[in-house]
């Protein structure tokens, strides 16, 4: 007898029907021997509409009180689930976060797990019940509060429920069949991954591919976790995400992916003294906004003027807070101007295989200029390369890419759209 | 500085425009310099929404999982009002039924509240915060599992809660200004009862008076607690429903007022053996069905057949297993048919001073009489007389009892429709 926990995003259970769906599912899983644990995240958009519902009453809501709103969501589908698993003769019993056992800091809107006492969710294993856990939430042992992860938190509950539990496997179920090479909506002959090494898919998720949060595929490579991520609409095997262990090896594709990003900006930085310690005045005040820096690029500096610029990119949403900052304190760092670029797309390649293959960047560099396609930007890590070129190129960027390290498939990508939190 | 318990329904919480109302409203109460304790109930319509749901997914929802799934609702309302709250400068935190320290027994769907244990409630005032507490919701200690009190449970959590952290007065908010002489939607002249008897006020809720929860009034008997029913539209004086102790005397009118009540329907057991035990057979069979009976009728029994009838009347949504649980049992009972009737009405008046009166039945049967209005059963407690009549005479018998009895008011009442739970 097995322990699995399977994750259903919010896509997976937007209605009465998905839901029921859903608990045959679950129910099969559970007839097969299995012990199973169900993490949910909200119904459909449900997440969003209290978002909303905070902010006709008031523009900044207190972290506490809206962490206590969402948390309303899991705690209807949670419930609902369970009825149905029920009715269908199988025990289920659902928990909240702070039932669970799921010990968090106490960083509303953002906590990060710090301990996980899973004590009655196990009993209901014993009982031979089916254990259904809100995805998302969890709670702060000091102030006795309700806390919630932060967007895709509910992935990060289900691999911690499994590191905790030691389970064999935590199946992520999403509205895809798997990680593809490329997002199907782009790329028509994208093919489905089979598997791939916690690694890459965290660069993947760095670099805009959806399908799994950031943080639960680190916490999946810390304690050594295998995903499977698959399609809640079928019984294909999805895509598993794998922790390669001391000499232990993976075959590697030299690509795994091609991932794309719109949610970028781009600010340059005009005219900055070329003497030393500017870099880190400007980013001390651009991390004074909360910002989150992705690429950074600095030009040689001009010897005629004895200045430079600097580039680097960000959350679109996070743009207008730093621009304010730095305008605030342009004086005092001394830089001539601000360029604010909103126009911009981000393509990444992603291989593990890459450490041991030369003119991987050459390759890639080649097929962009043969497309007619500038860059930008420029900027590399171990396993990925990434370039910035105009939004609009984006698409086409990412389907020549895609065919010149030869990941073009044979058939269609089967796409059912949007994916699950 | 007092202590002051506001319970606000669903219908004061019904959208964001009436959460900020209802915020100011308890702002100005904390600048008052009191402290303040508020229970509130899910936005308008969210409860029954939630039961939709559960029904979409399950014919029959478990217990456990349908109290999950409802005290969602009051998450939401309670969590947008403590931001509200804050919005305006006062600190305030919402708390869920479980934090509030409400101990219940395991009933899910209908649990009596055991313990109240407010420990973090009485902290929150400590710190000056306004404390919102979930109406409606509870924990039990055995199972560890979320409870609900039932449909009107939020009263009773405000009276638990000021009973057990000695309130000056627990008020409860709705969309009337209180109660009335008779429904105000019925008759024109009804006016505000200003003051009236825990022992009236039960005898009013359970003849059919929406404003007020029975079990609450129960409770503030018990526990001694003063309850102010009043409007959240505006800042009249509403009525106080009080205990006198030993020794005091409230001046008791003859009749407060006058309730009515079309939720009930009315089974004739026809053709009962007149021999002993057999209303113990009925109605030990009818318990079994968890019908709660209302009124019982027995006939004098003819002597020529030996049988006899008994009519009782009970809630129209527990008719149809009753009656199921009888026909099972003809036989062994012995009774000749069943007859079901879901068209009458009933109409109660109640007084305190009718103890001291004599003549309130006849002037009320006259006064029914000279109506042309039938009576087909009659029941009396020691301050109330209740008469059942056809279902759609109700409203005109309402309104000739009210003016027989010398309640019409000066002015027109002011209806603002609908009742909050």
């Amino acid at each position: 007898m097995s322990l699995i926990v399977q994750k259903f995003g919010g896509s997976s259970v937007a209605d009465a029907e998905s839901i029921k769906r859903v608990a045959k599912r679950i129910v099969e899983s559970r007839k097969a021997g299995n012990d199973v644990i169900v993490v949910v995240s909200a119904m459909g958009d449900t997440t969003d509409e209290l978002f909303d519902l905070a902010s006709q009453v008031v523009p900044v809501p207190s972290g506490r009180e809206l962490d206590m709103l969402l948390t309303a969501g899991e705690r209807i589908s949670m419930a609902l689930l369970a009825m149905s698993i029920k009715s269908l003769g199988v025990d289920a019993r659902s928990y909240t976060g702070s039932q669970a056992g799921m010990v968090t800091d106490a960083q509303h809107g953002a906590a990060r797990i710090v301990e996980v006492s899973p004590r009655r969710v196990k009993e209901a294993l014993d009982d031979g019940a089916v254990a259904i856990v809100a995805g998302f939430q969890g709670f702060n042992r000091g102030t006795g509060d309700i806390t919630t992860l932060g967007r895709g938190g509910s992935d990060t509950t289900a691999v911690a429920l499994a590191a905790a539990l030691g389970a064999e496997t935590c199946e992520i179920y999403t509205d895809v069949d798997g990680v593809f090479t490329a997002d199907p909506r782009l790329v028509k002959f994208a093919r489905k991954v089979n598997i791939v090494t916690c690694e890459e898919m965290l660069e993947l998720a760095a670099a805009g591919a959806k399908v799994l949060d950031v943080r639960a595929v680190e916490y999946a490579r810390r304690h050594g976790v295998t995903i499977h991520v698959r399609s809640s609409f079928n019984n294909n095997t999805g895509t598993l995400v794998v922790n390669p262990k001391d000499g232990e090896s993976v075959e590697e594709a030299i690509i795994t992916g091609v991932a794309s990003d719109l949610s970028e900006a781009k600010i340059t930085v005009v005219g900055v003294p070329d003497v030393p310690g500017k870099a880190a005045q400007i980013f001390t005040i651009v991390a004074s906004a909360n910002a989150n820096i992705d690429m950074i690029v600095q030009n040689v500096s001009l010897a005629s003027t004895g200045r430079t610029d600097i580039s680097f990119t960000l959350k679109k949403s996070d743009a207008e807070d730093v621009l304010r900052a730095l305008t605030f304190q342009q004086e005092e760092v001394g830089f001539e101007s601000l360029q604010h670029d909103d126009q911009i797309g981000k393509l990444s390649v992603v291989g593990g295989g890459m450490r041991t293959n030369a003119g991987v960047s050459a390759r890639l560099f080649t097929a962009l200029f043969e497309a007619g396609i500038n860059m930008e930007m420029i900027s590399t890590s171990e396993i990925r390369i990434s370039v910035v070129t105009r939004a609009d190129t984006v698409a086409e960027a990412v389907r020549v890419v895609h065919t010149a390290f030869g990941l073009d498939g044979d058939e269609d990508a089967v796409v059912h759209g949007g994916t699950g939190r």
